[in-house]
């Protein structure tokens, strides 16, 4: 088998499943070469994704060593998927009464969020995380991407307690959209014991919902690590949490919605 | 620039975007190659794919060409992955008081349902596609991963109603898991009339949440043009709809849940 041959079955492979480590010996049957031969594609594919700036593989050594790729968004690419989203959201279409932005289509858009869920999972990969966990529904596209290049489950906790997932553990909180007293629930079987989990929502107002997931997770003794947003709103100062990563701030001035992003 | 060098830029570049056109022009310009390297390269990645039956490249020819990723499953991958997630299902530890099974960490494992999404995309591959529909929550996961295949955008229907997506278009229906006369909500903005849909669920028991979702797609002057879901109850018999493609199907016999697949 030729080395074009190799490199390219080495990649679709990487790319199918990001995060997950693959031996050195997992290539070697698959494409039935020598060891040194697979060791020296992955160096040769590793300099193509990082000369072209299109990805970053990583090898690790030891006894569960082996060969990954990683979340990776050049800096242009960053740039050209804020600015296009920006000027996408601020489309005088987009206003809602009541002060609000639709933005689900940006959400939506697979290839798109795609690129979000890669930027965060690059900001918080090199973290120790088991699962990526947001509140239904807008996050779950975003969380969902980002869980894909952690390689880690999904854990998505509800609004409304469902017959169909067993028991639950619940928490009250108060929403920052509607300022109403509300349940979040999540199936006792989705979390184990003292993990660590990265929280991705779409939306940041007060908080209120962030800090939700966050007593959720304290009864399942794990731990929150990180906490990513889509879009935070400027406008309202007051938060009950801190220390998030936000990809895109909005604020309202003279009642006209302003959008910027303070990712280089 | 190297051959290799070549061919693992494009094929990382398809598969950042699958379902999406790529022209010949684009990567002659981003590798600095003539158009007929870029022709071979693509044949030597076509190759590559189907000899090892990793994937599926397709050249488009006429004005609007060029060079794409189509989803592609091997037939050993489909059975690995059908096999392993019906051996999965079958512990006893995921019955739920009421016959209800537990499965929602099967669709919530990204790489897990980036299989079934391509699985999905695969069969409908051959269809014209404007949107995959879904309604929220636990089928979001496998409707997002078919778009992503298919490149289109994801529709989330909604459960109750909600202040921050403007406008919407409701329809009422039963749902065969609860009996319930229930009401579903989609964002006007969220479908251009005269539109293709798929419908991709996670679970169909009676088939009313699906008639739902098919209500609401004629509610905006558009068109259903198949629907998929990941498990299907068959110990109930009588169905709202018919024409479905089910990955799973689940039974009670004697009060025991049996799961198989019919999908070679």
């Amino acid at each position: 088998m030729k080395r074009n041959m190799r490199v390219g079955a080495i990649l679709k492979t990487l790319m199918d499943k990001p995060g997950q480590i693959f031996t050195l010996n997992y290539f070697a049957e698959q494409l039935d070469a020598a060891k040194s031969s697979i060791s020296e594609d992955i160096v040769i594919l590793k300099n193509i994704l990082a000369e072209l700036k299109l990805g970053r593989i990583e090898t690790i050594t030891g006894a569960s060593g082996g060969v990954v790729i990683k979340p990776f968004i050049s800096d242009d690419n960053k740039k050209k998927l804020i600015e296009d989203t920006v000027a996408e959201l601020m489309d005088s279409d987009r206003l809602i009464p009541g002060g609000f932005l639709y933005y689900a289509d940006i959400l939506y858009n697979p290839h798109r969020v795609k690129g979000f869920g890669e930027l965060i999972a690059q900001e918080f990969s090199n973290y120790d995380i088991d699962y990526v966990m947001t509140v239904e529904t807008k996050g779950i596209p975003l969380a969902l991407m980002t869980a894909d290049y952690l390689n880690t489950p999904l854990v998505v906790a509800r609004k409304g307690n469902r017959v169909s997932e067993g028991a639950t553990i619940s928490i009250n909180y108060v929403s920052g959209t509607t300022g109403k007293l509300q349940t979040m629930y999540c199936a006792k079987k989705s979390i184990k014991a003292r993990s660590k989990v990265l929280i991705v929502d779409d939306f940041l107002k007060g908080g209120g919902t962030i800090r939700g997931m966050m007593d959720l997770v304290r009864e399942f003794d794990s731990e929150v690590v990180g906490t990513a947003v889509f879009m935070e709103n400027i406008s309202q100062k007051k938060k009950m949490i801190d220390g998030y990563y936000s990809i895109l701030k909005m604020d309202v001035v003279e009642g006209r919605i302003i959008i910027h992003s303070e990712i280089e």
